[in-house]
Order: structure tokens, then sequence, then C-alpha cells
């Protein structure tokens, strides 16, 4: 078997899935999916997926110990259009009750770029990239 | 500005970026792209980027401490469109120096899932899931 170059959902633990869910449908806009179901929540993000269900019981899926603590090791990209989005982008964050990281800067390759914490602390980065252009669907494809 | 539903890049923070290049590219079989330079290494998968990078790197990235330990909170998923491939992709992993952390079996949504941790520990389920159709382009399309 040769698998396929995709990745069809990316989950984030959470220590409250209300909450949680609150911050990206209210505090963000996107709509969560009907398909959402008791502790976990759906969202279509383009050709993908986000899930958020509790920390403890995805580490049960896993069958990894819950115990961790400090960076994550992994961050979450969103990129923008405009440079101005950067920043645009990172207030929602913040008003939606996520904390800016790190407030949008240009950067050594090219960039602007920032970072804000969901509520649970998982790191998105919000990047305008001119030299990954987004095609009509808001995808970077990469040369 | 209302962020429109998307996610571009997952970024793994990785211990030696050639060694995960050789997982994923040798071992799963996925092609880095010319983009890639340096210390980062990006994947087209499908419509959005998988990028390995150094994990102090990325931590400094995102002026975060780069300490941290133990179950990160965040699974990334890849969807199969037959059970057998799932247990299938898990020997893949494997065979690239994967290790198997849960092994195919049915779970409680009626499913088939497993789990393996790349090279530095990043949780990749591999699902089957009847509920969620993949489009042709092997993409889950929520209700």
């Amino acid at each position: 078997m040769k698998p396929e170059p995709r990745l069809n959902m990316v989950t984030l633990g959470v220590a409250d899935v209300e909450n949680a869910r609150r911050f990206y449908e209210t505090g963000l806009g996107w709509k969560a999916s009907p398909a959402s179901q008791g502790n976990i929540v759906f969202f279509q993000l383009g050709a993908m997926v986000l899930a958020l269900y509790p920390r403890e019981a995805l580490a049960e899926d896993a069958d990894v110990d819950a115990e961790g603590q400090g960076f994550s090791g992994i961050t979450l990209a969103y990129n923008v259009r405009a440079k101005e989005e950067v920043a645009a982008f990172l207030s929602v964050a913040e008003a939606a009750g996520g904390k800016i990281v790190k407030r949008a800067e240009a950067v050594f390759w090219g960039g602007q770029s920032g970072y804000f914490a969901d509520l649970d602390g998982h790191l998105w980065e919000v990047a305008w990239n001119p030299h990954f252009a987004l095609n009509e669907r808001g995808e970077v494809v990469l040369p």
C-alpha cells in the first residue's frame, strides 16, 4: 500500500468542548458541522476537517498517557491574502478570548507573521507569504 | 475581518529534519516540494501543506519556550477508503521507523482505527470511517 499524500483531519484536545466550540464558532465565525455530536465538534475547513475533543478522551483514543505540558511541538497555520490581514485576524482571535503570542511582524523570509493561542494553548500562526500564493479556494499550492 | 474557514499548513517540530524527511518521503512515499530549503521541508498533502522544521526553531518562531513533554494534545488523521487499509498503512509507517501506538481495531463509532507515532512522537490516526465518505480527491466532506 502506498499512502496518498493527504491529511484529512486535525483534532485538538480541549479542556472544555463547549468553550472551545464557542471560540471557533462564535469567535472566529466558523460553522460547526451538523455531524458534531456529544463531546466532539467538527468544522469543515476547506478540504480538511478540524475536530475538537476532550483532551483526556483523545489521549485515551490513541492509547497514550494524557499527561503532557509545555510546547506541543506542533503549529497550525492560516495564510492570508494581504499583509494587513495578519494583524486583523490576530485581533479577531484576541476578541474571541485567544491570546496573542506574537504580534504581526515582518519576518526574515520576506512575509508577515504572528501567532495566537486558542483557549487550550494550541498555537496558530497567521501568515502572509508572498512566495506562496493562494488559489481561488484559499489553498497554498507549492511549486 | 471574518476569517474564512481554512487551515493551510501543519508544522511538525522535529529533532532532526533530514531523518524526519526520510520518514515521510522514503518511508511513506510522499514527495517533498522543491520549495523545501535548508532546515524546512514542505509536503503538499492534497489541499494543504505539511511542514517539518526543527522543534527549537519552531518554538522560537512562535516566541514560546521550547520546553515540553508528554502528550501534545493534538492528533492528525488520515482517512482510508477501505477497512483493510488501516492495518496496511500502519505497517508502512512501522517499516519506515514509526511506532505503532494502537493496532487497527474496530471502534465504538462503527469504524476501524489505529495510531502510529512518527520519529518525533507526533500522533497520526489512520481511520476507516463508514460515516464520512471520501470524495474523488480523498477529502472528507462533512454533512
